[in-house]
């Protein structure tokens, strides 16, 4: 279901995971994992798997307050969530081809294991479910990722500390224009991070809504204590229109866009240093572990890690334009359409 | 310069406009002067020039203060620079050819006024002007529209109250799901509306620091106060880092994603009102003053101005993409390309 | 109504010509004349005016043989569009405020003129005529385009003769990696534009197919005979569904994909001429009259006539998708979203 | 390398076949299995292997002519193709954790099957290798997505005779406007699909050139017969600027805007079918083999294929917007960034 934006989200992150390396790269030298890891796609479903199985045990227990579900079904589903759990930690879970999403999927398993399993949907509706999965796997993220960039931040003002007398040319149109002090530069990143760290936060905070008992789009029959429930899972607050935030995605397109445009500025730090990494400028020279070489011209250090940087930055572009393309004219309510998201 | 980063703001702002009035417009009938000029394009440049009047009068002052014009060319550049905003108010003001911008075109025509309007350009650069004009120009927009916004929920909430009894159909995949109250329908757009109110205010709150004193790059080789600028131009905070201020566009890209975001929502609910006024759903009709007619079917009424909505909402997805595209991949410092912007 | 769009192909227009110089500009000294034209935007309505008033006459002619208007009537009308088209071409045409777009212009101009003037709209739709002026604009645009294409085509190849012993270095990732011809990275353009003029003279003729007699959508009610229309207005075929012809935007979309190819080329051209003027590369000189200097670093020459193609390149990718997302989802016929093309 | 690039091809294709079953689907019950397959990602690398093998296999018969490898290595390459080749087709290939593409891949086995696999590479660069395997794909892909749109169009004209006294309203702005027939309804997109095929039939002819020989960015330095390569390869044409065909991606992004077109355009009719197939509508039923039903409501008919097809749509043109993105201002010569095309 969200696996495009999951996708995009893992990517930036591992962007900046690999950008914290390049900077870092320079000095020490350090394994070149991150650069493998960096090229290949990992799936991180469970991750959301991982919200969903919280919720679902959020769920059962606003259905046992309202005795929908005994004890006993509840324990049995408890014990059948943790097992999945258990299950998605040993990478022994298992998909059946009738599974169109996790949503499904957990359901369907949680089922096989106990008959209890098939009450769990009781009262609410795969499109508030997602919504909840997606805000809980969001807030997670998003903290992660601020630790990447405060990280980053650090290794920026570190830098910039132990280089406090380096001189550089500063460019504007490239041409060489005044002299600007090394850490001047460094510390021109820092400033646009810092504003992303408090975009993200006001982001997050938005996501800090419980959207669960919305139901499809007209909310739940049943008396869910939702406070309760909201306080279980976490979330701040507790969503105030249930058609709001099952159809609306500026939520999570709100987070898309800031990540976007930390790929965008980065991509930019990427063009700088492939060329102040050039033999022409000569002001850098990247460290071989983010390098790659050329069987045929073998005195070449590419700056392949840079380079990817700045392309994933232009899908990141694109996908950021189909985000907002896919809710473009859309009716309102849950349609089909928002797979894609 | 900023010149389609405006178009969209005014489009934005234009289309929240007449957004407004078609809520209305369904119960009082209003003259269609809205829909006519929401259809033109306008010139706003005027309203940069007063920025750019605003910055270059705070300017001279500060030059006064460190003694690079004298007194009587400071009284010399304030009357010409009122002049020309008199020029400007009167349609009277007459760009040249070689005018590139905004920014020239005030100096040249101050010189022309008086001799010291030579010296106004002392110990700053285009590129700090420039973000100085726009963060000005933003911090009003951003007014401007949030009161628009803060009208169209005060309209909504009329509305939901009004028709507190009135129920609709609720759909899903456009299929009818269950039935809703329209004022429930209603509020659905309000709830995102209100983030949306506090996605601006944090957005202004980014705008609210000075970039003036930074110079093309490296700062002002002179002394200025930017203090006592600041409080002049009214900003809260002073910029820390130059390259960082007038290298990035992350805070006017910023206020655009929110933007478009607004018109991508405005555009669900422009469908939504397309399907609920045809005949075929029947649940509404629209205003005749937002409505148009066929020279060869007299029988129909056209929700032109929806559709358009939907259209500019295609339009500014579009420019959004095209704006982090303009700074996808671009060396640090001013470079030319974001003229664009 | 094709306002974007025709902007997109001038501005398209624009940069060859602008490109071209560029090229030339750094052997002989040419006026910058282009240069300033290049960075103002000019109102090309009165290109689409002309298509307009001939489409108007051809009607009027199978009209009168029909006999829907009489020969009087066709003459008065005729001097009618004579007189238009010199009110244009004088630039004393007054547009009024309730002209929607320049088809409701025309025609309300040509019944002041004429009492006929109003049978003009007789069966047909401003759909059909609306496709029918821009076919005829397409045509022509992509005639000029490729004029000037085939110049940039035949400066390439002189300068590559006249500089046929001229070695550089070859780059991949920017790294120096084997010598090449200076003829050889020349011709590298020239080998894509070739290509480019086989698709603008295959889309060509996806244009040259007549819509006028679709009406609004099935057809026109009056027995027009379309193979002696379409001959006068030069069309090689008549569009064969009513329905398709007005719905879709292919066939314009198409013309500017391979705009945007050729702005998208141009960018990476001028990003490298950007690099091998730069004093660090040291391969080229910029002609003064293509770059600019700056108030505060008297050293410096700006390549800003290379960096606004690649901004320019960057907005226009935003504007296809834009019209690429302004036709997705609509339903069929004429939806007023589609005046935002 | 070109993952993302071959998954939208293989989506747009997947949309064409699951398209061409909803048409039919409405007539003829058909297993759901398409829909099945169409909401999954299957992994078609081994098609692009299957064009690295041929290019290889040929590569090495280049190089036995001029004798840069023995006959006896020579048969010992062709068997470890063919052993390859199978391992493919029985799904049990192996990649290594250091496999950057599927390019080294092949090669990293080919070298542990046989010693004679470290020279397969001589003469040769990554780069003219991708083109040519980019360029055959291609080939092949347009060759099988034009089978599955003229099967499209055969089965529009067997429903439009099938259906051809079938009435139904047109509609322009959603509005009901004129009687059509359904037929000419579906002809409307037979109409559009013919000028796909011939976009695909002249864009094909550009895949049509062999980049092969034009080493990294110079050619080759060995005395390779390239005609008798190309007519093995089957390619009409021998690419004539090294640098244009290694740096260019004109053409695959040609083949890109061609297909998202098919996905813009198959957007609409499923926004129609949609809107017909909605009880308000009620002018078809979607077969049940492509809709869903809701748990909390049991009555409802969900759209569920047309919506994805919307869906689908809108990512694409997020996807063709990067890739051109991705190109944008880059440097000549291969560029890592490319990788995300």
């Amino acid at each position: 279901m969200v696996s495009l934006w999951v996708n995009r989200l893992f990517r930036s992150r591992g962007i900046e995971m690999a950008n914290k390396k390049v900077w870092k790269g320079r000095f020490k030298k350090d394994s070149n994992e991150d650069m493998e890891q960096f090229s290949h796609s990992i799936d991180i479903d469970q991750r959301l798997w991982s919200d969903d199985l919280k919720v679902n045990l959020a769920w059962a227990e606003a259905l046992r307050e309202i005795r929908i579900i005994t004890d006993q079904e509840f324990v049995e589903i408890r014990n059948g969530l943790e097992r999945i759990r258990t299950e998605f930690e040993k990478g022994e879970f298992r998909f059946h081809p009738q599974d169109e999403d996790i949503h499904t999927a957990t359901e369907r398993r949680l089922t096989e294991i106990t008959p209890a399993g098939a009450k769990i949907h009781t009262g609410r509706s795969r499109n508030d479910q997602v919504m909840t999965d997606l805000f809980l796997y969001l807030k997670r993220e998003i903290d992660e990722i601020s630790i990447l960039i405060r990280d980053l931040m650090e290794v920026i003002v570190n830098r910039a500390e132990e280089n406090i007398d380096l001189i550089m040319p500063g460019y504007t149109h490239l041409m060489p224009a005044q002299p600007i002090l090394f850490a001047h530069y460094l510390l021109s990143l820092f400033w646009f991070l810092k504003r992303t760290i408090d975009r993200l936060g006001q982001a997050q905070e938005r996501c800090n809504i419980m959207p669960l008992g919305s139901g499809a789009i007209s909310g739940s029959g049943f008396p869910i204590d939702r406070k309760l429930l909201a306080n279980r899972l976490c979330f701040k607050h507790l969503s105030q229109n249930s058609l709001d935030i099952t159809s609306h995605r500026d939520i999570p397109i709100e987070t898309g866009s800031i990540l976007v445009m930390v790929m965008v500025v980065l991509s930019r730090y990427s063009s700088d240093l492939i060329l102040f990494s050039n033999p022409n400028f000569g002001l850098f020279t990247i460290d071989e572990a983010f390098a790659t070489g050329s069987s045929m011209m073998p005195q070449k250090r590419n700056p392949d890690s840079l380079e990817l940087i700045r392309g994933q930055a232009a899908t990141t572009i694109g996908r950021l334009a189909g985000l907002y393309t896919l809710c473009h004219g859309l009716p309102h309510g849950y349609n089909r359409d928002l797979q894609e998201d």
